[in-house]
């Protein structure tokens, strides 16, 4: 038997554009001899749809997609993704189905069992789990058909007290095919690959993964799909970052012709998360290693231009102050929307160094994108003589900082409504999580780029995209990070050094430990509780700001759910 | 058995505060000469403590937080709500429990089954349920213990496969306990003792049901605990809105000294939301009735003001434009913080209307508070001839509306950040939902009042706010809407008529209807499908909006989650 794997973007609620690139899919599996074509979790709809799946309509649109589908099956089969409704008047709804379709009908169907709720994911708020399983027989091969995370616990993930695949082994499965919607992080494929070749071990049954691929606003799905041999060796791999077909061979997954160890299988990355070091120098490796840096660079790039090109926009504008952020933002934007879409603002005030300027229009010069200088001063003295009833007898602080960050904001939103751009958002996350960053002034934009890299990270991306050539000017890498918002400023006045600052931020954030944990692992107790303030106060800006493509295991936005008014740690 | 019910409102994660205030009511019980007291779910922390409950850190201040009352509780009996961790290996790491305190030890405990996970709720996100039931012997009374939802399958709620009172009362129990965090939304106080009263007539035993009370961000408890006897009749009730004790006799409730039917008990409301009316006249009234605009009255005010006692902040400002959105906040907020707590700032533009001032300094003088006239032509002015370069050739647009908006908002800001002010937000649900605002100008702020109110709603809390008198001067509830940014605009010239938009953003919003369905209630297709376009389109902005305090069954927010990037009836 020969299976098509088939690894899509899919656009969410785009009913017609979805079923289009199905049919392509079918077309070119009838073409290449398949018995049958994978499609990945709920590729009917895109994934995820969210409360979108509360909507009748939705599920209707769905459901007819899915017969659509059916009728162009003919003698191929074709597994698809789709919610389907519950036919249990107990329970939720709806269920997260694989459907076998074939010669016009539902063939053959699975539910998805392990519902994650974590991080980023709310599928217990829609989906009723399945509660019995049974295997698929398809020309002679009988299948073990099970979606995303239903693979995920192999006995020892303590989320869960079932294991779909051990219920589905005892009905002798020739062949497992899982249908997923994993998301990136910079550890997440190698997970993936030791997942399923842990699966293969386990069960002795060969394993067919198809995995979504493109960027769901703030969620990328890398791809990566993959089959896998009796013998736990990587037989076929598929691209990440973009689509890609990769016909297979069932007899050979399952009798492979070379002898076991030959194959050309992924590196696995042995070590698991929990256990991964402490220390600080391992800490910042794995924060801004260079293999981190190529896939992170992929990832938001797929980000940014699916994120145009699924919203029907083209343009993007930013703000570029000739500071590390805003050059890393404009170099990727560049590259993943062409150099005459992306028009860069430079806004110098009078606090403004003289280099912030050269060095803007210098990086560019370099990227070849349009940039225009625009002066803020006159729009903030007018701004500071209207208020001047109010401020008289003050002095210069905070609200005049924001005041010209806002001013730029103001000036940037603009000139995109009057042109229809996209403001990009330049913020870094070791800003989000002190909240070193103005509310509706830097912190404007429809996209954050950058929102889930740490300071330090971001340097450490500069240096990757300079490494084929300098394209961000070497004054950017090298001076020191400042807001210029007042005379001679430097974010060291008001934050630590970053290696120190992104240290602690990564333990509380990602690893979520407490003050007493970090401070043992040798931090100051001072500077701890100062920083868990920090993040812990500023949980009210983070709550209005744009979405965040994600590149972590604990990005800001909907993977991570804070309470706004609290008093913790702060 | 003498109970009293303690119906008290906490701070998420302030462990001291939320002690010391059991600690009061541990007191006060055995001055009363109380045996059991009783305080709601997830007393220890506060409701809904979300991703904290994620940090170990968080979990053992709980559980210190416990111990401590545990050594108070001596021969009373103290039952609390905690985050427990889970002592079975497999499944997720905490239980939502309602412990039994006594002698210094848990004396018995029993653990959330039924855990939401809709709307705002996300609790499977960290619980694991119950699979197991105890009744718990107090004092000679066998006490069912629940928390919140486990009351809410009485068999026919299609959400969940189980009801842990049909596994309770088997064990005969002579009382439940049912202790809860159920949020206010102008039905839900009818719903609830609708619940309780068909709990009681289910299992013939009578019910102590202890609630929450106090704002949470968005999310607002109402209180209204109530003691239920045998017979169906609510025999104690406490106060909405605001913190309140009541001693319960269970003896009473278990043999009533009177006959049945002559208990005092709630009007209740046996309509099922589910089949409430739906033709125009119907969902009018039952958006703008005048008994549901005293509940959000003060909701509202329970809103504003713990969002400032616990965010530890005094003062707001908001901008006064002479509409009925900002009228009814000024009204509202210096009922909730004092009128000299809340400044309000008038900024004409050369398309104000000449009443708009004059409107808004009279609602001032009648509300007493301090406001300000900051024109704002001067800086627009200089903002475009800032941007001419740009925009040169050009007609006058979008951009140019916004950007006054967006003026307003900075001013604002400034204001708010040089005296330590908090900006409120005068949106109402009919502009969120289509769109019809500026981000970062009359979006900005940190809590919306009105963001759960659709316009038509926000002219009958004017009304009724005006009830004992004129606060809000008649000429803001007469004229018609305007936005005031280009010569002579209406609402009317972009928005339908609101009564006729409010209807099918409400079937749309609040009850998921689909186009479909919506038309064949006699809406004008092409007006339905515009409407939810408009919505749909939008998501990108509601998603960088300020809490929106809750008041109906679906709030924009966190309870209501659209993907951004996505194409459905749009």
């Amino acid at each position: 038997m020969k299976v098509l794997i088939a690894q899509q973007n899919y656009h969410i609620g785009n009913f017609e554009s979805n079923k289009a690139k199905m049919l392509d899919a079918i077309a070119k599996a009838k073409d290449q001899g398949a018995d049958l074509v994978v499609f990945s979790e709920l590729s009917v709809c895109g994934y995820p749809p969210r409360d979108l799946l509360e909507f009748t309509d939705f599920i209707e649109q769905c459901e007819k997609t899915v017969q659509e589908l059916a009728a162009a099956a003919d003698n191929l089969g074709v597994i698809v993704g789709s919610p389907v409704r519950n036919p249990d008047a107990a329970g939720k709804d709806l269920l997260n189905a694989a459907l076998l379709l074939y010669q016009g009908e539902v063939y053959g169907q699975a539910f998805k069992t392990l519902l994650p709720n974590y991080d980023v994911f709310d599928e217990y708020r829609y989906f009723e789990p399945a509660s019995n399983w049974r295997v698929i027989q398809f020309r002679g091969i009988k299948i073990a058909l099970t979606i995303c995370e239903d693979i995920w616990n192999l006995g020892d993930n303590p989320l869960y007290r079932i294991c779909p695949m051990d219920q589905l082994i005892q009905q002798g499965p020739d062949l497992m095919i899982n249908i997923s919607a994993s998301p990136f992080d910079y550890d997440h494929d190698k997970d993936r690959a030791e997942v399923v070749r842990r699966n293969v071990e386990k069960y002795k049954v060969p394993m067919i993964y198809c995995n979504a691929v493109g960027a769901q606003t703030e969620i990328v799905f890398d791809g990566g799909s993959m089959a896998c041999n009796v013998n736990g060796e990587i037989a076929n791999t598929l691209d990440f970052f973009s689509e890609d077909y990769s016909l297979v061979d069932v007899d050979e997954l399952i009798r492979p012709s070379f002898p076991k160890g030959k194959a050309d299988y992924l590196l696995l990355n042995q070590e698991m998360r929990v256990t991964r070091a402490n220390d600080p120098d391992s800490i910042m490796q794995y924060l801004t290693g260079e293999s981190n840096m190529a896939q992170i660079k992929e990832a938001l790039k797929l980000g940014i231009s699916d994120y145009f090109s699924k919203m029907g926009f083209k343009k993007a504008i930013l703000g570029s102050s000739g500071g590390i952020d805003s050059a890393v933002v404009l170099t990727l934007a560049v590259e993943a929307l062409g150099k005459d879409n992306v028009t860069a603002l430079l806004m110098p005030s009078g606090f403004s160094s003289s280099h912030s300027v050269d060095d803007a229009v210098k990086l560019s010069e370099h990227l070849g994108n349009p940039y225009h200088i625009i002066p803020i001063e006159a729009v903030y003295d007018t701004f500071l003589n209207t208020l001047s009833p109010l401020f008289e007898g003050t002095s210069f602080g905070l609200a005049e900082e924001n005041l010209q960050s806002r001013s730029r904001g103001n000036i940037l939103m603009s000139v995109a409504n009057k042109f229809g751009h996209v403001l990009l958002n330049t913020s870094n996350k070791s800003e989000l999580a002190t909240g070193y960053g103005t509310l509706y002034g830097d912190m404007a934009g429809g996209l954050s780029i950058l929102g889930d890299l740490y300071k330090t990270q971001v340097f450490a991306l500069a240096r990757f995209l300079n490494l084929n050539g300098e394209l961000i000017p070497g004054n950017i890498l090298t001076k020191a990070p400042s807001a210029e918002l007042r005379p001679n400023q430097k974010d060291s006045d008001s934050l630590p050094d970053y290696e120190l600052l992104d240290r602690i931020l990564y333990l509380y954030i990602e690893r979520r430990m407490g003050p007493a944990q970090i401070i043992e692992l040798g931090a100051d107790v001072a500077l701890v509780n100062r920083v868990l303030k920090m993040v812990n106060v500023n949980e009210y800006k983070r709550n209005q700001f744009c979405p965040v493509i994600r590149v972590s295991t604990k990005s800001f936005g909907t993977g991570r759910r804070i309470p706004i008014v609290a008093k913790y740690l702060s």
